[in-house]
C-alpha cells in the first residue's frame, strides 16, 4: 500500500506528491524542517519540535506557519493513516515557489510548501546498536554558521555519513577551531569522573530537543552538567560518550578516532539516561 | 503563453514540472547547478558551465551526467521554444530520489533529477546599473566551506542580498578571516595603479567561468593580474572595484560600506573589461 502524504492541505499517495522546479526548497536550500519520533502510535516531543520550528522560521523571516493544533492533527492523521507503530514523522517547510527562481524572497502572502510524511521504523526504541554503542571519526565542520537554524542544507552531513561509512566507522563528529562542535546530526556529550559535558548552545550548533529534555532529565536525577567545548582528545579519555537525537534518542559512542571510549563498551550513564529519556518522553507522549 | 521547462528528458509546461517531495534537491540540498547567459538568442561560455558542472558532480560523487552535445542540444531547444534573446538558462542537477528521505545516498544507477528552464531577460546587456555602478554592504561569510562546488546550498546568499537591500545597497561583499571572499553570488576585484586585484581559487570562492575568461582577456590586454585576498579596508582604498558574474558580465562597484570607492562613479578598467568581455564571449556563443 502507498504511504500517504501531506503536501499543502491535501492527503495524497507518495507518488502524486510532488513540488514545483521553482519551490525555493529545491532551488535555494530555503525550507526548513523537524523529525519526530512515534512510539506506540504516540508523537513523542510535539510541544518542543513545534517551539522549534517557530523559532526556524522566525530566524529566516518565514511566514504561514500553521498553528499547534493544526499540526497535531496533521501528524496524528498521517500515523493513522500508515498505521505506524514506531516511527518517525518528518515535516517540511519552505519559503514557497514565486513562480520563478530568485534570490529574493518571494512576495508577501507567497504561502510556504508544508510537506510531512512517516517513515516506519519499527523497533525504533529498541535498536541494537544502543546496546553495543556507534564507532565516529572526526572530521572539519564544514557547515555553514546558523547551524541552530533547522535548514535542509543537509549535504555536507550526508556526505560526512558516507564518508565516516566507507572508513568503516558508524557516524561522524565535526570538529572546529579544536573543538567538537556536534555529530552529523545530533548532539554529542562526553563523561569524565561522573560529569556530563556538552558543548553550550550558540548558532554552532543545533538546539536538540532531545538535548534540552535530556539535561533536565540529568539535573533532576542528581547529575552533575558543564555545558562548554571539548576536544576529540578529551572525548577519547572520557569515561564515556553518547549522543542524542530525535530519532537515536540517547546513543553510546564507544569509539573516537579509532581510540576505545572507556571500557569501550556502552557506559552506565548513557544507558541510564537512554532509560529515562525514553521513559519520559513516552509518558508525555501525545 | 506557458513557459517551457525540461524535466528528466520531457518538455513541459512550467505548471506541469513537478519533482517528488522525496528529491534530494528538496530534502537535503544535495544539487548543483548552472547559470548561462543568452545574448542574440546565442549561449555564452557554454564549455565552461558544462567543464564546471562536471566539476561539481565529480566533487560530490554524482552520477548520471548527460554528454556535452545532450546539454547542448536542451539549452538550444529551450532557447527556440521559449523564444528568448536574451536572457538566461538555469540547470540543476539533483542526486535524485531513492523513494525515501535518508542521510544516505540513494543506490548506484538512481538516475539524478535535471531541470532547466530559461529566463528572458531583456536588455541583459545593456543593464542601466552597468553604466551608474553599484553599492554593496559587507557581511560575515557564513557560507559552508565547499564554495568551489556550484551546489543549491543558497540561503545565506539570499538572506544577504535581502539585508543589503534592507540597508538600502544593491549587494553583499561577503568577509572571513578579514579579507573578502566574494559577492553574495559573483566574483569580486578592486583595481589598485592599474593593477587587477581577486582573490585566488580555492574551496573559499566559486570558480566563476566569468572570472576565468575576464582573466584571460585581461592578460591578453597586458593587464596586470593579483591573485590574493584583500580586504574591504582595501577595497575602499582602491581606484575602482567591480564584481563579474555569468549573468551581470563585469559589473562596477561604486561604493563598499558607505564609502565612495575611487571616484565613485564605474571606472575606465571595469567599464573596458566590461566591453571587451561581452566582445569576446558573443564571439564565442554557440
Amino acid at each position: 500500500m502507498s504511504r500517504t502524504v501531506y503536501l499543502n492541505g491535501e492527503y495524497l499517495p507518495e507518488e502524486e506528491a510532488k513540488i514545483s522546479v521553482f519551490d525555493r526548497g529545491f532551488v535555494m536550500g530555503d525550507a526548513v524542517y523537524e523529525v519526530t519520533s512515534v512510539l506506540g502510535g504516540q508523537i513523542l516531543e510535539f510541544e518542543g519540535h513545534m517551539a522549534r520550528l517557530q523559532r526556524s522560521m522566525d530566524a529566516l523571516e518565514m511566514t504561514g506557519n500553521l498553528s499547534r493544533d493544526e499540526w497535531l492533527e496533521i501528524h496524528r492523521e498521517l500515523v493513522a493513516r500508515n498505521g505506524i507503530d514506531e516511527g518517525l514523522i518528518y515535516l517540511q517547510v519552505s519559503r514557497g515557489n514565486a513562480g520563478d527562481r530568485d534570490f529574493h524572497y518571494p512576495p508577501a502572502g507567497t504561502p510556504p510548501t508544508i510537506v510531512l510524511y512517516t517513515q516506519a521504523k519499527p523497533g525504533l526504541a529498541d535498536d541494537p546498536k544502543a546496546q553495543k554503542g556507534i564507532k565516529v571519526v572526526s572530521m572539519p565542520d564544514l557547515r555553514w554558521h546558523r547551524r541552530d537554524i533547522k535548514t535542509v542544507q543537509l549535504l555536507y552531513p550526508s556526505m560526512a555519513k558516507m564518508a565516516a561509512e566507507k572508513a568503516g566507522k558508524d557516524d561522524a563528529w565535526f570538529v572546529e577551531d579544536g573543538f567538537v562542535t556536534e555529530g552529523s546530526s545530533n548532539n554529542t556529550y562526553i563523561v569524565k569522573g561522573g560529569k556530563i559535558i556538552t558543548r553550550q548552545l550558540s548558532h554552532d550548533i543545533l538546539h536538540g530537543i532531545t538535548r534540552a529534555s535530556l539535561l533536565k532529565y540529568a539535573a533532576e536525577s542528581q547529575m552533575e552538567i558543564e555545558e562548554r567545548p571539548y576536544t576529540i582528545e578529551e572525548a577519547q579519555q572520557a569515561d564515556e560518550a553518547f549522543y542524542t537525537s530525535a530519532s537515536a534518542f540517547v546513543m553510546p559512542v564507544v569509539e573516537v578516532d579509532g581510540v576505545a571510549v572507556g571500557s569501550g563498551k556502552p557506559g552506565p550513564v548513557a544507558l541510564r539516561l537512554r532509560e529515562i529519556y525514553l521513559d519520559e518522553s513516552r509518558k508525555s507522549a501525545l
